[in-house]
């Protein structure tokens, strides 16, 4: 057996269960990032995420400006990424350690964009670039190590959604098709504001697409949703071509923000424009249903 | 211009130079490990290393064992060599996140085979794997995170040699052409009895030879070294073929301890046979040579 022929959910769960972990592993494997204790008023959160030529930008370059502003954005996407995960648990990111697979041939003026654009969102996020690995490598490989903190009070996990909880979406969704996830910004100002202001009960940033977030949350809530389709918020970019619908549910890299929250605060953060109610959370554990009762499919981006 | 024409050092000190960091960053780019502040009593390490098929490990498949003992070793390998960088600051590791870059042909065989062998060592070094990323890609990543902490008064850096110190080495070297550089122990245990019983002035582990690995301490102490070519210790494997004290001095990943100590402290240490004296530490910045005068060349192993 190959692994191409299993999901990249199934792996993930497959480490999950077998990686044993001390007590102050808060949480590990299943939410945006790693929660691990650290002080008496703040956990440390620890992420990753790789991006390889081929898979997440390369097929990009032909639609996109130009080949040194590619490098750029690309740069800027890597550590976006992991800033947006952080984001997403109610955290503010710090420190990051970048390494790079860098093609021998690459030009000396496409890694310097790429640099800048891992700097430039850096100094915007203020984050240290402290270290890293460089290595020779065939395609273009760069993995961001990501470290924040968050104030015990204020982070927020996939797990906590309650039955009666509203569904809410920051921005608009269907964007991915677009240039857009190559140097969206990620929601860390809109989230700190969602926790600093309002008891948010469970969160996520949508990097796979709507419905498969969801489903995420609904797993590690043990719950389902009910998803009100004319609510959701579609991008001008995904409205200009056909299956608009289609593209913000199932497209991936929107990193929009995802949570549920009571009713009532609900109704305060959508009369503040901070957010879009856009369906609502129910005890038919993983299912996901529009409003008629139709189920919804469960898919959305994955690697295998 | 491509970046083949210049060195990864090179490529490094470029990063460094022009990455702000604020004051809570003791150390960034420039060692081991970075090292950050966080408690009254600890300062935070965080380190990443990138391994890459065709890098790293296939060249090793026709001397190696089987290719199912090869996967185990990998992973194992992985996650060794930032558990070294991470003794040789002083420090002990605690939590790592693993991203793989995961050719969707590997057996599910080979892949169970990989994480077994960075479940046992993290398991030997009481490490928790908090999470990673898992992405497609044609040939096999790894990209460890390791995160890990050192008492502020057992904090070693590479930026601590002293005129007059003692040279000093634990094992034999010259092992990596054999099998070695994919099973090696990190050198934790005894980085950590070091540590605690000697004051330690500066250490570093052996990843890219002896010589070049030197040369990175007197390059972060301004300082110059002699060493006493007679004295280096060379492994069995190194002296079964010719050009033996070359592999010591410039084979890379033996990720043996090189560091320094007083005169007094280093004898202390070698009587216990800990280590092996090598040279001392003088004020010829930046310069190694032998006992008779002669500068060495600095070489090692280096990716660009």
């Amino acid at each position: 057996m190959e692994i191409g022929e299993i999901g990249e959910i199934d792996l993930i769960d497959k480490i999950a269960r077998e990686t044993k972990i001390d007590r102050t592993v808060l949480k590990g494997i299943g939410d945006d990032t790693a929660v691990l204790k650290y002080s008496n008023k703040e956990y440390l959160l620890f992420t990753t995420d790789m991006l390889l030529e081929g898979v997440h930008f390369t097929h990009l370059r032909p639609r996109g400006a130009s080949k040194v502003r590619l490098f750029y954005n690309i740069g800027w996407k890597s550590l976006a990424c992991s800033i947006s995960d952080i984001a997403a648990m109610g955290g503010i990111p710090q420190y990051c350690l970048v390494s790079l697979g860098l093609p021998p041939n690459l030009e000396l003026d496409s890694l310097e964009q790429l640099y800048s654009g891992i700097k430039t969102i850096a100094r915007k996020f203020k984050i240290n670039v402290v270290g890293g690995d460089t290595i020779k490598s065939r395609r273009l490989i760069i993995n961001i190590a990501l470290l924040g903190k968050v104030l015990k009070q204020k982070l927020v996990l996939r797990s906590g959604a309650r039955e009666g909880d509203v569904i809410l979406v920051t921005g608009v969704l269907g964007g991915s098709i677009s240039e857009k996830n190559l140097n969206f910004t990620p929601r860390l100002k809109e989230a700190q504001y969602l926790v600093n202001n309002f008891k948010i009960h469970s969160m996520i940033d949508i990097s796979d697409g709507l419905i498969l977030d969801l489903w995420r949350i609904l797993k590690q809530s043990r719950k389902g949703a009910k998803i009100f389709l004319e609510k959701i918020p579609i991008s001008a970019a995904a409205k200009r071509g056909k299956g608009d619908l289609k593209k913000a549910l199932y497209g991936g890299e929107d990193f929009e923000l995802l949570f549920t929250a009571s009713k009532r605060t609900a109704q305060k953060i959508a009369a503040q424009k901070l957010a879009r109610i856009i369906g609502e959370i129910n005890d038919r554990r993983n299912i996901i249903e529009s409003s008629d009762g139709r189920k919804l499919r469960i898919n959305g981006y994955r690697h295998f």
